[in-house]
């Protein structure tokens, strides 16, 4: 396992405590000191009971020390003994570390719908207490996954605020590889002092072009999180508002996100090329985003994608079925770079160049709706026979 | 070919005229006197010309003798010189049938984004005349498929203001097939005496439990079109308005319509099983629409069914992704009439039984809202490694 870095101030462990059969099913992430922390959680109106808890914990404001994640259940659709179960890894963990309840956010991953194997979850605290080390990230990011194809961190180093700061961060992807292994969760740890405010900002703005840009297959989880906790130990001059330093730091983080974000969709189950579709030229974000949305998730243009075929007419059909306002006339497509569709009509010229389009590990959908000046950029994985195999079969 | 009833007064006929290799890609219904019409259209932004065309005479409410129909190009994203190919296609027939221009409807299915071969089109059209019959619907049902499986065709006799009324109908499915073959097309003629209002009532009120009620790949094509000719030689007393009468055929269109709604639905490319979905106990048929719909088009509950899995957490968290607001304690998930889900709990005794569960060529999905009183129900299927295979390689 490589050693990947830490911020000033922060362990990290990954154990196997039973859950899974074989590989690291616990995580844990710990701060030697208070942080403050921000979270964004799944919409989905079914939310697993650890993303309740973490919700309630976050909205108290109080300093935050530490973050346990089990992997192999997700704590989903189990009422109020999922609750209670949720409470109990957390009040366990906050014992063992010595630090108030309260301080410990929580989060599953795994089956919808089972209880949790709970006994076998707190047998494996100490363990994993033990396991932290400045060195840990790598065991803590396996310990989150459940059918990943790798381990999802990414670090960032940087000046701020006179000194030097560092972002880690880890993830697990949305793929859902086996039965109702649906969720998205990213962890991310900065020695960087910043008030909670600030911190939230700086989440809140770059989460809506990294992890609200992607899509793998459409669902939403139950259970996805993203939780970000800082500690100041890197002893800047405290970032408390708009500013050159708060500027930086949202920069970094954002390319932090977008780092793991994109690591999600290449690991999409049974997927072959990465699709960065970008829809520019709208009148509004809203219809930006929509038009981008609707053609990243089409699975005929994903099919079209894993075949290597630029079939612009699937592209513009899915624009069409958006309910964006489109005006084809002005309409622009390009897929790869090469234009194929302008002027009202297919450019019949671009019939030539084909045989380079949709054949590499990246692929770019281009559309220029000519209408204004506003832009939403999707990532998202072409959709191969891989993926119905692995989701068509029972295998708990 | 089989021979199917059409109603007094009608005639149809299919041909192959050159658009497609071997297969018949011409049809054509001709009704010996004017009919009350009604239509129904995409609602795609890049609606294709023939579309455009129809609704615009449509709209003139001027009685109707004709529709022509050519599949193997959709006419779809080719501007103005579309429109005048598709008015081409409608005049043509109009000067050779002897009838009003304006009296002739015209649709087309098939490739997107190329300009039409209109002189193999206006060359096949006196064929396609002189092998008008009374018999020819099977012909026409041909002439209007592009890769479906088998001709989809549906015919009802039954008394109507005291006289024996027949209402004959045929479609093409939406499984986009192959590239770019995105449409659902329907034609349906009745020797019913009735005003064109009454007509179009009953034609809307239907749709929206049939057609609009049918997902195969979530995509909505840029030509669906469904169609409604109605010419009066039953001599029944003229429907006019509500009554008995008007339910009486409203009813019977109603089944003509659902009937060909789920042949195209067994019909979706690589389909192995029908999935129906039933949403009830919902506030609103709105959240009972969003919530069934969201199941219907999940591609992992689509993927679960292909394997015969009842996952039923994953019919749970496309629920709860609709952002229909869903008390998790009180809903109620039934697969093929087993409970799996009930009391804010998985229901443990289900799982010995689940071994029937999915695994016939018809499976229910029932989830059971308990908030109100709103219902609907929707119609999709699986989802295969064929349906990959079909949409992954370009074929033209």
């Amino acid at each position: 396992m490589e050693h990947f870095l830490l911020p000033k101030g922060f362990m990290a462990s990954g154990i196997h405590s039973g859950v899974k059969k074989k590989r690291k099913d616990l995580a844990l992430i710990f701060s030697l000191y208070p942080c403050n922390a921000a979270g964004m959680f799944t919409t989905n109106t079914m939310k697993a009971a650890p993303v309740i808890v973490c919700e309630r914990k976050l909205a108290a404001q109080v300093p935050v020390r530490a973050v346990v994640v089990n992997s192999g259940n997700a704590n989903c659709m189990t009422g109020q003994r999922g609750i209670k179960d949720a409470e109990a890894m957390a009040t366990r963990t906050a014992e063992l570390l010595d630090v108030p309840e309260n301080s410990v956010l929580v989060s599953s991953t795994g089956i919808i719908g089972q209880f949790m194997p709970i006994r076998k979850i707190l047998g494996g605290m100490k363990k994993l207490i033990k396991a932290l080390s400045r060195e840990g990230l790598g065991d803590a990011a396996e310990g989150i996954s459940t059918t990943d194809g790798f381990n999802k961190i990414e670090v960032r180093k940087f000046k701020c605020g006179g000194k030097e700061v560092t972002i880690s961060g880890i993830a697990k992807g949305a793929g859902m590889i086996q039965p109702n292994m649906a969720t998205m969760l990213c962890y991310i740890v900065t020695d960087v002092d910043i008030t909670r405010k600030a911190l939230e900002g700086a989440l809140r703005e770059r989460v809506a072009d990294s992890f609200n840009a992607i899509t793998v297959d459409g669902d939403m989880s139950t259970n996805d999180s993203v939780i970000v906790m800082a500690n100041g130990a890197a002893g800047n001059r405290s970032i408390t508002g708009p500013g050159r330093a708060l500027d930086v730091f949202t920069k970094n983080i954002g390319e932090v996100m977008l780092a793991l974000a994109k690591m999600i969709v290449r690991d999409g189950e049974g997927a072959t090329k990465m699709i960065e579709t970008r829809v520019k030229g709208a009148v509004t974000k809203r219809d930006a985003k929509k038009a981008a949305e609707a053609i990243a998730s089409s699975l005929l243009v994903r099919c079209a994608v894993l075949g290597g075929d630029p079939n612009w007419g699937r592209v513009a059909s899915s624009i069409g079925a958006s309910g964006v306002k489109v005006d084809p006339e002005k309409m622009v497509i390009r897929l790869d770079g090469v234009t194929f569709y302008k002027n009202g009509r297919f450019a019949t010229r671009a019939k030539r160049r084909t045989s380079k389009v949709f054949k590499g590990r990246d692929v770019t959908i281009e559309v220029d709706l000519c209408a204004g000046s506003a832009e939403h950029v999707v990532y998202s994985c072409d959709i191969s026979k891989k993926y119905i195999t692995l989701n068509s079969y029972y295998t708990t």
